[in-house]
């Protein structure tokens, strides 16, 4: 067993590539970092607690790309390109044995994503982690929750719902003899964030989040931040073919697109004028983007199937519920 | 019972007089500040956990004191500014009777040192807060840790060893009969950052670290980094006359002073020629600052009582041990 600072100095210390603007790194009281001249910082902090976010015998290095990559998550949805992290991590004993996948997989994704570690802080009691993010955005450009206006079309990146069978799957062992069971686990922990597409959509979108609480939820961020309303064509949100065989149910896949969290694709609005240019735009970011529906006017919350009303009642996830 | 979205609007939204450099400071994906230009930004992170850190029914405003000053003190300790802090509350429900004196503490303390809320998460789990602050400091004068040359004086800000005793008392509540019991359990809690010393001290200390692990331990970061011994009086060590009626054994007093953890004193390095003027640049910090020993060379770490060698084994604290 190693103590506190053994801990520090093996696993964390001197494990990735320095980036140019980081003055101290770690072995200080505080990081130094330096941002360029003019460019305003994004930060964003999130907490996985065992338990609540991941099982307590999750593979710890999807525990660490979950981690990082729904952080990341949250500075893709503002355009802003990763930077600096700060872990603090909260283990109930020195387990080397988790340690080690956990540290690997982190910095494997922290080097992908050129995002540096400095510093952070580990602690004793129940398993959670804690990651605060930063990255460099243009003030004037960055992408936010309140640009939306009527007229705006609504895309997502990618598929939707995946993330949620694979929590089933996780809760529910039974369902592992599913088709495509193991795929949708592993889609639930390791999402991609789409760090390109964000900073495509700079000077682009009108608005944007990151789905991490489900569509349904999330989108009425932007409502209530643009003060708008929306129209949503439940036919139109892509899903997986390894979710519609799973679920065998082509209505409850759609219902998965809708209220699946922790999903980590983007959701974000576009002026009609520029819908056209949206293919071009993304083009080097390989990543498949839908249209889903249009902003309204405030007030509007409409649900539909290809234009008929839907009959289930939709709702987003809340930790606290 | 208020669900998570509406637990951050109700107690952490608007709670706070906004700073200029915050562009955007809650409801979105990320925060977005702005630090000058050519200044460098201090990050440091720590997690309180509860039953590690503080007892589950600890009152909740000192709970709040204790998380923010302990974190500001790390910026102390590199003579930064404070500027913006994000906060992940973990709670196992929500508790409105806890909350309430938490953020009103958390917010005054936050109004009173200049440092914004500028966003931060709210989960479910086992009880536990982690605060991430960012400071503003000039990168080439900013106080670290491996400035210090042989031959400069080592100095403590405040008193030593009243958390530790503090501690005693809470573990332990028979000992709340002693003399000043009490005192001491609240000076655990509320511990002040001494950050107007950390300013004063920029081009003028040459190393510099705050006191969360006891003196003992937290030195040795100094010499670690720095390459250097030290020779330290424990005859020297300042201590409050609470604690030396409350242990009411001189020796014992000074063994607390040396090892005592989350004192968040400032303990800094001055170069000979420099020490004379001390006291005319601290003058309008009001903060006793005392000389407890000297920088000598790589290797020597020479504990002694006024120049008698001391019989007791010294050790800091260490969370995993």
């Amino acid at each position: 067993m190693v103590g506190e600072f053994n801990l520090i100095e093996k696993y964390f210390v001197a494990r990735q590539h320095p980036r140019k603007d980081v003055v101290l790194a770690a072995g200080d009281d505080c990081a130094l970092v330096k941002a360029p001249n003019d460019v305003a910082i994004a930060i964003s902090t999130d907490t996985l607690v065992a338990g609540t976010h991941f099982l307590v015998d999750a593979n710890p290095a999807w525990v660490a790309h979950k981690a990082l990559a729904s952080n990341i998550s949250d500075l893709v949805a503002m355009g802003a390109t990763p930077a600096w992290v700060s872990l603090a991590l909260t283990m109930p004993e020195v387990d080397e044995a988790w340690l080690e996948p956990f540290c690997t997989a982190f910095f494997e994704l922290a080097d992908y994503y050129g995002i540096q570690l400095v510093g952070g802080d580990t602690t004793k009691g129940p398993l959670s982690i804690t990651l605060t993010v930063h990255g460099l955005v243009d003030a004037n450009n960055a992408l936010r929750r309140d640009g939306a206006k009527v007229g705006d079309w609504v895309f997502v990146t990618g598929n939707l719902g995946d993330s949620r069978a694979g929590l089933d799957v996780i809760l529910n062992p039974d369902l592992c003899h599913r088709p495509h069971a193991q795929t949708l686990e592993k889609a639930h922990y390791l999402s991609t964030p789409r760090v390109l597409v964000g900073q495509a959509l700079l000077d682009f979108a009108t608005s944007s989040i990151d789905l991490s609480d489900g569509l349904i939820s999330d989108i009425k961020h932007i409502l209530h931040r643009s003060d708008v309303g929306v129209s949503i064509d439940i036919a139109k949100l892509p899903t997986s073919e390894h979710l519609e065989l799973f679920l065998n149910d082509p209505t409850l896949a759609k219902q998965y697109a809708l209220s699946s969290g922790e999903e980590y694709e983007l959701c974000f609005t576009v002026p009609d004028e520029l819908k056209e240019n949206l293919d071009s735009r993304l083009a080097h970011c390989g990543v498949k983007v839908t249209c889903i529906g249009q902003i309204r006017s405030k007030g509007v919350f409409d649900i539909h199937y290809s234009g008929q009303p839907i009959e289930w009642e939709v709702s987003g996830y809340d930790h606290f519920k």
